[in-house]
């Protein structure tokens, strides 16, 4: 564990959030401010970047663009999901890697991302350290699914966990403006965890969200599921669902195939028919419920919508990005920046460090506990755990009456 | 033209907006100011309301919840989509609402809505000067689409605009986040006229938003759609195009229409397959362009993003709620409130009084020297028009991180 003097890079990796740019930010604005570091960088696209040394030199850019990260949905550097090989079958990609750090002085690498991004981290880590190329590895967590292990929670979730809850509330007022019955079906992202789609939970607690939330933690079937949206449409004349785009039959088979299977379906061009999960889902139940029904999928939007980002997300985002940079520089390596939460109420989190190798491709599922017993809505514990995370309204720098975020320059270093 | 004791019904009728409970506060608030009005009454559901007798007492109405309409989405009395009859041909409905207007003494009607409520409003207004019911009864504009004819713009545009543009933003920088191609479809509603759609050139000037966007205005080929977004990928390696949802070819047909006649087409529990049409225009490029589609629809979300409204356009929906009344009041009746735009730079507008006949039914579509010669952009003109009313950043009041929409009581008055 030593201070070394040398550059930093910095990588995103995945799909974004509307805080990994303030995670990258907190890392940046703290490296810039150590006498000790000589250069900041960014990989274009992750580890890709590298690879091709695709490298932007982070010390050109204009502090007040930087800044603007904060509030800058999307990688501004541009993300991968490029997966390593192991380094025991083929280290090409790893000599590479170990050739731009040394060629760079990169003393200091951050990767921020989920579960495949610290697989990554672990691997040119482990592979680092047995070529005795100093180098303090420190991966930074952001993902809108919060499936990662160990940490309390992800950036990224909180913010996306108040989109949904919103989008909700908003929707449900909508749908509930006519005096005939309809029926709503919303899909959000989730493949392997339901945090997400949970979250539409929050806006049921305000009396304005899904009767019926379906996750990928409960095996779902379709037959229960005409059951339940029945029930609530015959009590209410209205029902509204939420469902992850992962939800899986006993078998684990996603019911999305359910609808994509059959490939010989084609449109009038010849091009196969996809509808989503959520119109699916609507014109199944459409069979038993002869009312209007609806899908909604929220698409990219959950994962950019900046503008109703999580105040809290935000300062924890930015806060992980700085202790990466103040540990790495303390010597730490290997390790993921995970939230601890000290106390929900106030609520108070603390950053705390992970080994690598236990983040990676590892799933934090939602507790069956939390879920109810019909698998179809969250109990209070899930709750109290999201509502926190969701606090804080976003002050977007707005120029206009259209939101302005950053423009880097993004200097590549080979053409300097 | 006279002063009249007596109550006053507001109405709400068809698709909801972000701002078309402002219109309705500011319409009740003048009303309850007013020592001559005895009664501030709202119908369940619109007309549908009123023929049922369904009608609210907003007197007793908490004003703290009233004043949480300007920024609560939806229509909080009901909308509906109720085509009245040609009185000459049948005029059951007329003599029912005659007969509720006569028991709550209803001597000033305001109706919140777009084209077809202008009609309704238009229509009872007639009835009801034939019978010597003296009631004056005003149409109070409303529409995402921005399409009724002579006022300068909607309440209700802006909010939508803004959300649309700002969508466009974000979406964009997130399709860029990736180093391989991609091409993203944004469906925006608007049967008859792409003003919604459009304001995705605000996006634009911005540096994010569609590089192609197609509206109903100008007749959609599919061949040079193709040809289109193949010359944009290979020059960008990435496309984003926006299309409005009512885009026709030549003959008339809905594009739409292409992707789902085929009624024969069934998912695998026999249900005919719905895809959109960003999705199918999408997966149709696909043919021709390699690369990751998505379609995305902003389905109901861009109408009840109230979270994303227009300052301009709340005031502005706020103001003709107010001024019907105030017209209504000094005798004025038969008439719609419409905008005049008074200056663009800066920007200043008064309303107008404008025979309901003449908006009854009609539509204003986008000039076509408003948009450019290939029919795939908008001029500047467009953005010069539109700009002014997405100005003004919304301050949500917000509770524990999500939305306080008000809560009305809605006592009935045949409940009391």
């Amino acid at each position: 564990m030593e201070r070394m003097n040398g550059a930093v890079l910095i990588g995103q990796s995945g799909g974004p959030t509307a805080v990994i740019n303030a995670s990258a930010l907190g890392c940046i604005e703290a490296a810039l401010a150590c006498p000790d570091i000589c250069k900041v960088y960014g990989a274009a696209h992750g580890i890709v970047g590298v690879l091709n040394d695709r490298i932007y030199d982070l010390t050109q850019e204009d502090p007040n663009e930087l800044q603007l990260m904060r509030h800058t949905p999307s990688s501004v550097f541009g993300a991968c999901r490029y997966k390593l090989a192991d380094p025991l079958v083929d280290d090409t990609d790893y000599l590479r890697i170990l050739d731009v750090f040394t060629k760079y002085n990169i003393r200091y690498f951050f990767y921020i991302g989920g579960n495949d991004s610290m697989d990554t981290c672990s691997k040119i880590s482990g592979f680092l350290a047995e070529h005795d190329y100093k180098c303090n590895v420190i991966g930074i967590p952001k993902t809108i699914d919060n499936d990662l292990p160990i940490t309390d929670h992800c950036p990224g979730f909180g913010s996306a966990a108040k989109y949904v809850a919103n989008i909700c509330m908003e929707v449900c007022m909508d749908t509930r403006v006519y005096d005939i019955g309809s029926m709503t079906v919303i899909e959000i992202m989730g493949r392997d965890a339901g945090w997400l789609t949970a979250a539409s939970a929050l806006a049921k607690a305000r009396g304005l969200g899904p009767d019926l939330i379906y996750l990928p933690e409960v095996d779902f079937n379709m037959m229960d599921f005409l059951s339940d949206v029945t029930r609530v449409y015959e009590k209410n004349g209205d029902v509204m669902v939420t469902v992850s785009e992962g939800i899986k039959d006993k078998n684990g088979t996603y019911i999305a195939s359910y609808f994509t299977d059959n490939t010989t379906e084609k449109d009038a061009f010849g091009h196969p028919k996809m509808g989503g999960l959520a119109t699916s889902l609507a014109n199944f139940a459409k069979s038993k419920i002869n009312a209007k029904v609806r899908g909604i999928e929220l698409s990219l939007l959950q994962r950019c919508a900046v503008h109703l980002a999580s105040e809290t997300d935000i300062m924890e985002a930015y806060e992980v990005g700085q202790k990466a940079f103040e540990y790495a520089f303390e010597g730490v390596s290997d390790k993921m920046i995970g939230l601890i939460r000290v106390s929900n109420n106030p609520y108070k989190s603390e950053t705390c460090l992970i080994d690598l190798v236990d983040v990676a491709n590892a799933v934090k599922r939602i507790p069956r506990e939390w879920i109810n017993e019909a698998g179809n809505d969250l109990r209070k514990d899930f709750l109290d755990y999201t509502s926190p995370l969701i606090q804080g309204d976003v002050q977007m720098p707005y120029k206009d009456g259209l939101p302005r975020f950053a423009r880097l320059k993004r200097i590549l270093t080979r053409e300097m």
